[in-house]
């Protein structure tokens, strides 16, 4: 399984709205995003789920993803806005990767010869969250890790991408193929 | 400062050749590190120093993003050959650092302004190498952390980027920004 992290775009500056969950993307933010998109579709990429954080510059993000044909679905979850905890989504994670595997094809239906695609999961968040999951992802909760150093540079619209493994926890367990700034993705 | 590992593109089978360290890139493996080459031309990425392993395919490596113009220099380093190690690069990289700050303009100079750029510095090697540097970059040494995991798929002229704490050792203090397998650097 492919994990993808997305930075959500440029939004308004902190202050112009009075609730912060409701800043939305900026003219630069949603083209930036449009360009980081039309560049994963390039690529190849295709989500089975996009899942975003429900604060409004994530679900913008996240909705230029899926608009693109990114994505075949789009949903929102808690464990992504900024008091998430990735425990919880780990949980989450575990039922929707059993779901996936046990619906079982009608018994006379013709066996197409499948392709064996790797399950492909986004998830569109906020710093520092996104960073921490990261290291996270690669060592676990480890108590020698000082907790306040940023060790992930992830800016806006950027991409995270990890090999996670086919069974059991992916905390401290999974592998970084991919972060990239969208400086350094676009053409 | 910036610092960017690049491993070796691909070279010729282990067997062919007697001696490991003569194996050559094939004619993919050149290919596909002059394309990575452009690419990070086009990216307007230039080293102060191209730092490779001794070993041919490095070298050739190296070799190869110096002739693109990507460096105004190029050395060997046997701390990047398979039994090399990162303290013994360290030390190097504190002299290296010092001489590049040392130098004063002449006095009658005419003082043109000057954009101020990070040292970039490229070093291209091997992996596991390389993978392994890049934790120790990132978290020094931990004893909790299994050394035997692999947490960054760093594939054949794959590219990582760090910021490098301007003082100091860059173990453990500093910050990835960049890694991609060629496969999603290309156009």
């Amino acid at each position: 399984m492919e994990l993808y992290l997305i930075r959500h775009g440029i939004a308004v500056e902190r202050g112009l709205y009075d609730i912060d969950a409701e800043r939305p993307l900026t003219d630069k933010g949603r083209k930036r995003t449009v360009a980081v998109g039309k560049r994963l579709k390039a690529l190849e990429i295709h989500f089975d789920l996009i899942l975003t954080s429900p604060l409004v510059r994530a679900r913008q993000t996240a909705e230029i993803l899926h608009s693109l044909d990114l994505s075949a679905r789009m949903a929102i979850s808690q464990n992504l806005a900024q008091e998430g905890n990735i425990e919880a989504w780990v949980a989450w994670l575990e039922h929707w990767r059993s779901a996936l595997r046990s619906p079982q094809p009608p018994v006379n239906a013709p066996r197409e010869p499948k392709q064996i695609q790797p399950t492909k999961l986004a998830l569109v968040g906020h710093e520092p969250n996104l960073g921490e999951w990261a290291e996270q992802l690669l060592w676990g909760r480890s108590p020698n890790v000082r907790d306040s150093a940023e060790r992930f540079i992830v800016k806006k619209a950027g991409v995270l991408g990890f090999h996670l493994p086919d069974q059991g926890s992916p905390l401290g367990n999974s592998q970084l193929f991919w972060l990239s700034p969208p400086r350094l993705l676009l053409p």
